[in-house]
């Protein structure tokens, strides 16, 4: 029996599908994070052994036509060491031809069966990706939250403790978004000008990315909207730095600032364009997977696969 | 014989000046940084202590009419082992009622007589002061590199490798800023997107700061203008912000980025108010000691004061 084998290896949790070449679902599996920066790299190649054993079942690995694991973090893999680590479990495994891609990749190809088009990805980072024939050929933004990210969630919680600094500044009354941050951040307002000292001490006492963990305040706040539109306008931007003038095919959203408020800010500004979400990552593992074995007509097949719980 | 001290503490040197109530000098000391957020708190005290007690020299530590001292950091001598370390410097030396004030004070006083004004900082980072009676009272930006230092060069040397990554992403000629930043992290332009990867990995592999180190090469670059003008706008936005609508007070400029062509452009844009550079904060710090000694009239003094070597 032929079939193929798609995961999605994400920073938090790894899932596999087994499917045979008409779409039926053969087997699921997952496990824990396995994306290798924000995993010790063994971690995460077991996570993704784990992930796919429990997919295959008793299925007979040789018959495997394709697997496509989509990964984010990919750049470590150009480290020998963490290579051969992903190379010994496909060795234990019994599996040949495993093809990891980035998860822009396989994001596009959760959400259409195209093969050209866009991702704009806005997470805790943002960045734009060119795809052409499935593959990422270009990118725009993805410098990283000291450099970019602009229009992120660690963006959108810069600006909210921006504003509460620039509202601590003045004489004015405190708003909605600013009280909603020093609280989060356990300052007391009594005091504007200690609050402001203490609110940058405690930004600065931890990881830069955790600025992130503000971005709902962001979404939530009546006073906020300046904000949202600022970030809708810059992964706009963003998205049109990866496309051609004029061009037409399908721009996928993805990540968790894209499912709130800033997303239906962007697809206003994208309003003409074939603009759909990102489903589910495992989806477009195996759409590509499928389409390297039985050819373009499985484009379409994978769009009924159920969703593995 | 009466006199007062002024000592301008800063990062890497502190210098310190006795000045009688004529403006004549009567001693000078210098020794190495007094930061006590970049120095190790105990050796920032030293150096005070070794400066100061150069300037007096034979001179009655009694008969100093009044001690004040300009410093970077200031926020740390709320820790009172820190400012316990000052007080038995001040208990040694035989000096009573020394005055810590902030380095934008000193600046301030070391540019103009006047009381009131605005003083406006761009180093490393960047903030505006209003000054009211010789003492900040409030202040615009200063929020430090992850929330702000618009401007500042930080912020010039971050535009500098976004202005690089943006040309890396593309396939148009690189630029002389984008091959002088290339340079100076020394990343091989040859393949583009490994160039693009590896600037990104030497810059998020440093610390944040050291951006600033690129600053340099916006100034130097023909093709750079338009971060400058953003960078003088952003400073220029930031100086109005601490000053009131019409306000006519001078305005002081102070750190390496506005002595740059950065200053220049900021210049243009306060066009017909009273801008001044500081000069030399030891200066400030004099003339500040001076007016709490002797009054009003020590204000126009240390302008003729000599430069201390």
């Amino acid at each position: 029996m032929s079939y193929v084998v798609g995961v999605d290896a994400g920073g938090t949790s790894t899932r596999a599908l087994a499917v045979a070449p008409d779409g039926v679902v053969l087997g699921t599996g997952r496990s824990g994070g396995a994306n290798p920066n924000s995993n010790p790299p063994e971690k995460a190649a077991g996570h993704v052994e784990t992930a796919i054993r429990e997919a295959l079942g008793a299925l007979e690995p040789a018959s495997a036509n394709a697997c496509v694991i989509g990964m984010a973090g990919t750049a470590k893999l150009t480290d020998p060491q963490v290579a051969a680590l992903f190379s010994a479990v496909w060795e234990r495994l019994g599996l040949t031809g495993v093809r990891i891609v980035t998860d822009p990749e396989v994001a596009f190809a959760s959400a259409t069966p195209a093969p050209d088009g866009t991702v704009l990805v806005a997470g805790t980072g943002s960045i734009a990706a060119r795809i052409r024939g499935r593959r990422m050929v270009s990118t725009a933004g993805g410098y990283g939250w000291l450099l970019g990210d602009e229009g992120s969630a660690f963006w959108l919680g810069r600006e909210a403790v921006r504003r509460a600094l620039d509202e601590l500044s003045g004489t004015g009354r405190l708003g909605e978004l600013t009280r909603s941050v020093l609280a989060a951040a356990d300052v007391d307002a009594a005091d504007r000008s200690l609050a402001w000292r203490r609110l940058i001490t405690v930004v600065n006492g931890e990881a830069p990315v955790r600025l992130a963990r503000f971005a709902p305040l962001v979404s939530a706040a009546e006073d906020a909207a300046p904000i949202l539109d600022r970030a809708a306008r810059l992964l706009a931007e963003l998205a049109f730095a990866a496309r051609d003038p004029g061009e037409s095919t399908p721009l996928v959203l993805v990540g968790s600032v894209l499912a709130g408020p800033v997303g239906a800010r962007v697809r206003e500004k994208l309003d003409g364009l074939d603009v759909r979400s990102s489903t589910d990552g495992v989806l477009g593992a195996v759409r590509l997977a499928g389409i390297e074995a039985f050819g373009e007509d499985f484009a379409t097949v994978p769009g009924d696969l159920p969703r593995v719980p």
